[in-house]
């Protein structure tokens, strides 16, 4: 390489703590194979990463820097992606890497389906995993468009794997009547409609435990997150996000991987979409370090 | 027809119960040859009926299911589009018979000027009909482009055809002086404007009245319908929306009609609005049937 | 139903002549599970039903009219799009029934590899049938993303089912240097790269014989067909496609079936695309019904 | 006014000859009150006016420069937009006025219906005049969507007044059979179908002859004229435009008026479209004040 | 010029009053040059005239009118665009030009730079000036992009003119932590991140003062004004816009001058950032008017 | 780094050859500074990168394949965009060391201004290159906006550099008059205006001799590059480029560097000309690597 300056697209914008150093891997899961709807969630992570330049590193609302921050962005996992369940066995893979090798995962989507087995790795080594869900979906069908494996399924896969008590969804607002009956009638998953103003209540009850955060970008209102497959009317506003942010950074709960999914960037030509998902993921990068570094002595 | 299974594009989503079973009969009203500003409501109906594809039947905020509704989907009606007092007449014409058969009328438009021969063919079926309109604007004028039939006179058309009293409107930021002097120093009729927080107060005045529901959907704020042909910034939120829906399900007015105009789909190329307005159908096709089925027996 | 003029969007334009008096059925295949760039021809069919309201039934190329064939557009075909194999049944059995029915089928994709069940079904009842493949692309992978079934194997596909000789492939101008050796060194098919100006000759050889016409729509430039996932510059233009049909309506060929495949109608936000996939499945469908008119007393 | 340089957008780039000393006249006619498909060619002639400061004042294809033309933009003409019939009489008013004061018009649509009240004038004080119609469509209908006065009609109402023999269509590739039969077995127009091929031989026939031109700009092939109302496939290249205009420079005959109709700018994100259609604008222009300035002497 | 009626889209709607008799001078600075992320707001003025057609003269929310108001729009100012220090002189001696005339300067960005020299000139004459600033950003680096003038040091440059003390800021969400410490810590400016809801109290404070007021429309939330280069999410509503509107009408400062920049009109395809940001500016206007009429006896 | 397979958006598909075993060195110039008209240009180069994963490696038209050849691409080089000097300085820095490494600097704009300083390095090693140019402008102004420095004067600027009978110059379809008379009546330049049919014969002239190619994007035809800032109809066709490159391919003469500039992505929401563009790139990429194969030896 010649002595000029280059600037490197691949990554995302201060990211690039060299993987040893770092504590938190970002990494994009680059499918949307089982999407129903509008597909495009592929481009996400790619798109984010070109997009995150019009970002500053400092977030004023956690007042945390990215400069200062031990994250890599490791580009995107490749993945069989005409295959289903290779991809499945191929993220898990990956997240399990991961995880030995002392990492906390933040999975860019893709689909909503990819956190299944993100789950699965990380409930392997911590079995006592919750999941904190936001979402307009309930995503807790048991099969959809003839499979088992998809983006309307990958909860209720969540819950096969982890049981009752274990899931806690906030902002959904659609879904079958079957699927509300299963949340709430049954009382398998937590779930509060519409909005996350118990969410501050629920962390504290978590207060100890392991946790994975998992956010589908359409949990926001359609006015801000246009770029998403299945917009829903009625959601969560970026600054109710914030208060969601500031009470995940300071509750007592050990995260032990997140992800941010469904960004479908080519839905919304404005871009302003993609710069919100930015915004998101660096809010996480930011909290997911920041609860790193203080519970790292207590491991 | 073979035996194969055919999905029929025609109808919105959850709206097959045959047109003899049905209490609620919802059709298209493609016209737009008024509009003033940014036409394309003509194509308003159908492209709703694509999109409805990605809607759930079930309402987890009615906590109503159109499964459970008996709502058919009659299509678009023929109009002779180029000549509007032709129109007029076609409209009203197709509402009658609706009306006849005991349906109860929920029209897609369109522009605002649609809702106009709907109004004429109720009120000669129940003269002390009521109108409850959402919208941005106030639709007051006298004439418009030099023509007394546009969807900026609307309402000044259905104030001439039932008179004082009788209109009552919300959400409006938008108009000449002189049609606001109009509603409001000489009392014409009751208008909240920017918001709908005395709808509740209103509905209660009207208990036992029958009502007629006119929603321009850009009463809503453009973040969330671009898809519109005059967006006005300042309006009310999709969570305002619901709180009306509710206060309207559960209203002890006897609900005759009901519209749903003024979308645009081409203007929205993300998609949302058309998405927004699916909702905004389906709730309103929810309370219908429902005001229906619980006022059927006192009838 | 009430004696309103309605009218029905289910049927493309000019379509509605009934099943059992018809010699051609169109049917939608929304299907684009394996689609590797941009997503989305699962949109088209319905998209072209809309779009097709903007187009006249005469076509004054051909000199033939719609309103005097006997085409049915029959709606889309319901699919179990999560699980590829199961599609790939359902396409086959709707295509035996058609067949069974003595109906020239006339799909409209979803994504390329739909092609291959609608050519297995006709490929049972005439086991000599010839492919006429229009396409930018070779689509002879034996893989792609870890899958056998794919819009990019699709012609490896037909092929190990008819084998040599009987594959056309024309306009063809992005490939692996495998696919285009597989073609042209091992002589597997024949393939006119960039254009179609020996398809006069072709069509003459295959004179008196069984020809499935299978038409992906990248083939034309993306000058005019911008909506379509892989768009690929260089391509052939609209007025060459119509000297193509004007020598398959005069051919002495035998078409047992056609399809138009690969229509994204979401990347094209002008609507030319769709409004010109339009165009082309008329010239088809009125092809296919002049060319069954004209061999029915030999049949 | 302070002395500052303040540009004005309210004239098309190289038109600001004083009135008076000017003898091309360029308008407006932002109407498109007929429009059965897509709308928005009201927003035309403003469009152009912005867009037009991309684009250069000299034409290497003509060497002629607007610098050194005597053409005045006059901005758009104040329209009752919503009564039809009343539109006609103020364009054709208007028309009259500038042909009083010795101006040749030129107009910008609109709709193609604006070229019927312009003509109408033009034929008062030319009753010999002859129509040179570049369209994709014959326009030749009788009435549609219930109206005589419509884009769909404009020729038919144009051959009213002036009969047969008058009218020569090039370009045209849409239209009912009952349209092509009237013009061609009844010979009422003269009629190229698809092309101008012929178009320098009827210049020769029309030598010394007073001219109308009108051009809808969907001559034009969709792939470089998106931004219209009702896209065709297969029309002609700008380059085939280009050969037009040079033979109508070099023609003999006297052009009386033109109009440039049908762009429909907000159909086309790119804004190729409108950066096209000045450019035809900036051709004409040149051509009719080079036409101009000829045939003064023998005036 | 004949006696037809013209309109000119040259000048905002309602703002015709002639420049002699007029208090406010509304002009648009078209420069863009140092924008780093998306460019676009050179398109601005020019949009925003176009698209004022759709709007009212009347704000019911300050039931004021623009008909009644001396409001004049001058058009845009030529401007070296090339050359950055010289376009900064153009528009500092284009204010100065305007403020010897007894007028009171409103203009439309471009990008926010055009608020240094208009600054510059009202501070000659006022030297006491106060800077109400609403803004997504910080704007107070010190150089970006290798140049100390540009879009994100705009604030710093005023600064560096007035001093501590005179800079207040509100809505403000993004900047380096540099930036936040420059105004905070040191407290050089005051700033209120994310909200306006001390703006009332500011105000107060600055009763009897000259103010400037400058508007960077991303403040306002990107649901809403996704037509700008660099969206924040998590901005103000337009209601909290108002607010401020309310507040400063009836504020008892003295406003010198004001302006709205950063509107990038191409990012929002839908046009409802245009439409907002021409609400914004005649809001402003009116308030400007009336502040100006109030204040004049006393000056 | 983890053993985990993942891909890198940083680099154009297929040029992963490590920089010292490289022949052809693909870099970006991210600076769009001095666009008068619609910018974006500084957005190309990535959008491309990643759009180049929809590309095969191989050509067909020119039988060979990015796999095969000897080209790295090294990413954006960064800039102090702010300052149109330091921009160009840096430009020449890095193609400078380029050059000292023996490689060939094949570019990516940016806008078109970036060729200057580029020409200028090779000019020093190489002073009797000759330049190739294709484009729809002459760019031959002495000066553009008040700044000698501008997407519009760069072949001027060039002509300063390199005289009288260097530059040839291609599809030329839009200038001053004097831009014209500059190049063609003084005969500074060669220029073919609308084609490149004599460009055969240039580079027959020009065998043996040392070439630098600048190829901006909008010498195509809008209908196929729409993504770019001054759009002019009546460009060439992709096939007549794709003679270009075969004869390029063929020709005899030594190829010092090259570039792609002027694509403006975000004004094609389509994606077709970013796919165009990356093709262009590719076809130049294999060209410069063969021609460099050829003519090692015999350096």
């Amino acid at each position: 390489m010649p002595k000029i300056n280059f600037s490197n697209p691949a990554q995302f914008l201060g990211m690039e703590t060299p993987y040893e150093a770092s504590k938190v891997v970002v990494f994009g899961a680059p499918f949307d194979g089982t999407t129903s709807n509008k597909a495009g969630t592929k481009f996400a992570a790619n798109a984010m990463r070109l997009e995150s330049e019009g970002l500053e590193t400092y977030s004023p609302l956690l007042d945390l820097d990215l400069e200062a921050a031990l994250v890599y962005d490791a580009g995107n996992i490749e993945l069989s992606y005409g295959v289903t369940t290779r991809v499945m066995s191929e993220l898990e893979a990956a997240t399990s890497r991961l995880l030995a090798d002392g990492k906390i995962p933040l999975m860019i989507g893709g689909e909503h389906l990819v956190s299944y087995p993100v789950v699965k790795a990380i409930a392997k080594l911590h079995p006592d995993v919750h999941i904190i869900h936001l979402d307009a979906h309930t995503d807790l069908r048991d099969e959809f468009g003839g499979s088992p494996l998809s983006h309307a399924t990958v909860l209720k896969r969540i819950w096969d794997l982890l049981g009752d008590g274990r899931i806690f969804q906030f902002g959904i607002r659609s879904g079958t009547k079957a699927e509300f009956d299963f949340a709430r009638q049954a009382g398998h998953t937590y779930l509060e409609a519409f909005r996350l103003q118990t969410v501050g209540h629920v962390l504290e009850q978590l207060s100890g435990k392991k946790v994975y955060v998992t956010i589908d970008l359409d949990v926001l209102d359609p006015s801000m997150m246009s770029g998403t497959g299945t917009p829903e009317a009625g959601g969560i506003t970026y600054r109710e996000l914030e208060s969601f942010f500031l009470l995940l950074r300071d509750a007592h709960v050990d995260i032990v991987g997140a992800d941010v999914v469904e960004l479908s960037p080519g839905h919304d030509p404005s871009g302003v979409s993609t710069a919100t998902a930015c915004k998101v993921l660096r809010e996480m990068a930011l909290i997911l370090n920041n609860n790193e570094m203080m519970s790292t002595p207590s491991k």
